[in-house]
């Protein structure tokens, strides 16, 4: 994660995860340890997978101390393997006991998604169609979702709201019809956005590439109709193909030649990557 | 959830995921909705499971429109099926629309975690045994996922590192001695806590007991010494048995005898219950 | 304003605005008005112009005290005239007071804005080209700002560094040329975005067009080169001039063909529209 | 700007600021740079002008990353010329890129104010009568402005509501009268508050001196009645003339005597010094 | 406290605390009342004193549910008797527990201020000395706290460092001097600040008399040197004891005839008023 | 107080107090040192008491400056002697001087506290009954007064609502009766929790026996009632006494042979202790 957007807009989510965990003190700690000691702990893989996320696991621990020093063997989208070392966090033995459980439950989820998309992505590897996410994040923890899908191998579709429009059937309706609706968007959203538009059937699809939508998204088709949409879009816009893909059910959308498949499992049912911290010990 | 707990500590994270999904304005919607449009919209299912997270649902919606109305039928916890709805969203339609995605994400990942916690639950109904939590929650999700754990028939661990203590081995080698980490854990932390420590074998364990342990974690062990540890804790001090435990693993635990299992795998690895908005028109 | 963006994007730097004037309390009506007195009071207009904010405006007292009524006879982006009564507003004579200066501050500087839009999208009226913002905002005003220049006449441009990309001479260094930046934009960027270059010259404009740029800004070029830009663009993307715009000088400019103009003046020098409250009376 | 001050109360506003421009992540400089590169860049002056706010520019990159290096060969309250090289920052040029618009956004704001109030200061030089702000700032940008006025050579009226008592026609219809609203500002205001005092003509003013008000301020007076109120309030109170001042009128009231004379103009209308940064480059 | 005050500056520390006490739920009350229950509870006076701050307690309650009524038969400012019912709280008994602590944290603080400052005020009446507060409060507490102190019959002196000027030795040697250091004072702070100075003896006294302070702080002065300071400054500043005043040494200054005394111990030293809520019944 | 601690949990309090002093500027500093100036200036004790809280006392000047350096003579929890030099601190003058207040209110404070817990926990020396404060803390400063305290020699109760389970009569009441509170607390909280419950007679003492209670707080029982209770919880439960306890009627309690003596007294009546920064000088 550039070292920007790290400061800038994961910080402070990550600083309130601390205190999620931390609403006054960690009294176990602080019972047994009332003062600094050095010491170093290993991350240890307990899972094949990818690794995403490694810059906020070490974010955790500076902000509880600047001092801490951690040391990857892997970077970020490196394949781990079970029982593999990834590195060795040094610092007071205290912070390394306040912050494991945050850093690692950033570190595992990210990883675990990571590891999913690019199970899905491998699926896809050969074919001209890219995997997307969705907006079907975990409330709060979208840019390091987003930023773990990019690491898997996945792209990112629209951020949010406010910086992607994608025009569906309420939309349309209340537009009074697709020319219309892309029309207004056009006029409306900042010029720099590109028109997505969510179309049904062919016929709606004629409609939406005559209205000069910059990408259709095939919503609910048959795959015969889906390879025909995609004819028909052909160099006047670009494809998505949407709805429950799963990694055990991607392949059959393979050779459409869809541009994107988007998919909101990535993020909203990876389970996590199995990580721990281990061997901890004064030096 | 509690009407003053949603308050006081789930409106800042919801008002949160509301603008990291809209951190100017939802420009689809703005573009071709200018003016406020009354309308409906139903809550379905799409997958068996277990509800949570009805009221974080409804939050959602009032905390972009205090006017919206939700009306459910049926409540945190009930057995839901495939295609049941769930309930009727009612207002300006604008907000259906903005809210929709951020409404589903809570209510889609406290639902899976219900779910998963139920069927592990049942497995154990009958036994004396109860299902716990763990720390292993998403970053600033936590509120939300221990509330669904316990909406799924689990109970809560500690919340956070202030409010249990849990003597890890590092506590205990910090401390000189299990008898030495127990008696500052004591006289350290407020006195309404409970003193929980790991034990890795019956000699740590009776050592535990005999330092006055309020409850004995019994950190992987075989089943047979889990069975001896049971019986000399007994009447003495609670145990606890931690480590990988999920649904598919979870059986040769049932008869054991511990006091708690708890399992991370509820809050960091529970897919999500299919859920969505359907059939949305004005009125 | 729509009310969602106002609820979830405006609502806090107004409450700040409020808070950066109050930082205790009002003294002087403090001392004078212990007591709740109903009152109401004129928005008058002092200068012809375009109004823009009349919400927010409202939103002020509101924050203060939702039992505050404003009712106005003129609705965003209309024409106004010095003298003309714009609207009434009734409540405690105490808020009417408190929140005057924040109010007419916000009102003040969006009108200005709409106002100055106005005049400069009058002038490109007839022609194809049409009028942009740019990021040259007041810091912490940006939401206030782009709005007031669409109600204006204007479009806006990207909203902040996140959700539009626009390569410019160092990132094409960067990245080892034209088709090189392109290149890796499309592939880093959300897919919903499109791709703005920045060219000097008409090479550095066929290489980009080459490069699959959806917008390309012509930098610094004689009004020749612009001429000749927009054939060669034609069809292939939209083009898009820049320079310190102002209404003085933007005469020059109508007639090339370019799709869009972009001003920093609209945001970063538009003199605020004369705007007071009169009249204050107990009720 | 104190160093104390910018910490405690315009470093949260510059990380808004940032935050505002930053809303994820800068895509286009990610795209294109993904590994730390070291360059620098001019800070270059396009207008004759008076420069203020330059802590605050090297704040903007200090806070995205505290090795970024700025060195300026001019001060605050400094002329600077068109042409003009006013330092160099240096750093990562990721950083430099993204924290442009930001830090020029501040710096141009900021020097306008501080040049708009030199033209003025310069027409009241040789007269005892001090220039003046007042409230009309833009929102959330007070700090700065203040600031810059006094670096441009003006005074700062109160700083908000709360650290100033100004009594105006309806505090003292409240009142009851002028001596009665000044006698319960003194009761009420913390005792370290001068009591300022509007008055509308000769009476009023003779009224609010016998009062015991600290400053009186001449409201929509005639010169000629200007002139009799500074004697009369000579000895016994400060004189304030206030009302739509700009370095176009303010002539006319140079040589009638008054301590002060405010005007908004300075922080509403001044427009932008036009500065930017040039000539970036690795290192 | 105004209602404007409260909600601008007031609202958001009564939250905190109500966070501080409810970090994730009250789990007593949770445990054993899952639904809404009407009740009603009495305000009961335990101690004499007088009572201040029954807009914070009442809003404590507000904050948690808007529903809850708080009927007082007293207000601000009133003597209270030990023993006497001060007014009822009605609404949702989980709001009325939830809550107490909280609101009886902010009463019996205030009261405890309120009770004391009227001590001393009522020792200085009739003579023309007014007692003053200083900036020793509790940290986070000072608007509550000054307001109190005002309930008590107390005045103001400066809110803070921003809104009031007084050098001290350390000011005054680093100005170079009395006269220099009041010159700069004036030169440097808003206008309508007055500009206080600690004087040690005499001489120092006339110096800042002939440097145009407006107030003298008389700083471990003899009584003597105080009459003498009090004639020497009649007419020209206003002066001010301070040191160590407390209920029990204050008598001594009583006739010195100095404008005002200042003692810190009104805001660090106060012990609370006692109050409690007593006979809560379902309604 | 922990280092980890501080940083998670006290320094966001520390910057609002120190906001609260310097809402805009220090005015007066500014005035008079425009510059950086190495000084260095004494921590005074001025009273005898028990020092806490000079790792805060430290942190409010390291949060304006990190540049300054406290060494301090003493630790927290030492029995300091009026007239005694407890450290030095060294930086910007300014800092010194914009810092001092806070700094002060936060030590006098936490040291007043500490002071009086000593004096009552000496009283218990001896017995086997432990000092216990209560929730009956200042808004928002609870992590500073309960560390105080425990600095004091005194134990912790519950830091709030979430962290403890205290059943007092309407929760009974609600819950059906003692034994049912108990279960249904029990079934409810987070496992690790004791369950504490208030009782007024014996009768109550044996049903929170037999359902399981934790601990027992006994209010306003008589002495000889308590002592009966002691016996009867022996081993069964710990024992607390309750209720207006202060160091001028603690020693009545001494013998009685609770486990635990709980006073609200020690947060909310303790008087601050006397401190001071002395002898200022550059160096």
């Amino acid at each position: 994660m550039h070292e920007i957007t790290m400061k800038m807009n994961a910080d402070e989510l990550i600083l309130m995860a601390l205190r999620e965990d931390i609403s006054s003190e960690d009294i176990t700690t602080n019972s047994v340890m009332p003062n600094y000691c050095a010491g170093e702990v290993e991350l240890r893989c307990k899972e094949d997978g990818v690794i995403a996320g490694l810059g906020v696991f070490a974010r955790v621990f500076a902000l509880l101390d600047p001092a801490t020093v951690c040391e990857f063997t892997c970077k970020d989208g490196d394949t781990v393997r079970n029982g593999e070392v990834l590195g060795t966090i040094r610092g007071d033995i205290r912070v390394l006991l306040s912050g494991e459980r945050t850093a690692l439950n950033f570190l595992q989820r990210m990883s675990g998604i990571a590891t999913y998309t690019r199970q899905i992505a491998d699926l896809l590897a050969g074919s001209k169609t890219k995997l997307l996410d969705t907006r079907k994040t975990t409330p709060n923890m979208r840019i390091f979702e987003k930023y773990a899908v990019k690491v898997g191998g996945g792209n990112n579709h629209r951020y949010n709201l406010s910086d992607g429009v994608l025009l569906k059937d309420n939309h349309i309706g209340a537009a009074g019809g697709v020319a219309e609706a892309v029309r207004m968007a056009k006029a409306y959203a900042p010029f720099v956005r590109k028109i997505e538009i969510e179309v049904e059937n062919l016929d709606m699809l004629r409609e939406a590439l005559d209205a000069g939508a910059d990408i259709v998204m095939l919503d609910n088709m048959s795959v015969e109709d889906m390879r025909e949409a995609v004819k028909l879009a052909k160099g006047r816009a670009e494809t998505e193909c949407s709805g429950n893909v799963t990694r055990e059910n991607v392949a059959r959308l393979v050779d459409i030649g869809v541009d994107y498949i988007s998919s909101g499992a990535l993020t909203h049912s990876a389970p996590i990557l199995d990580l721990s911290l281990k061997n901890l010990h004064a030096i």
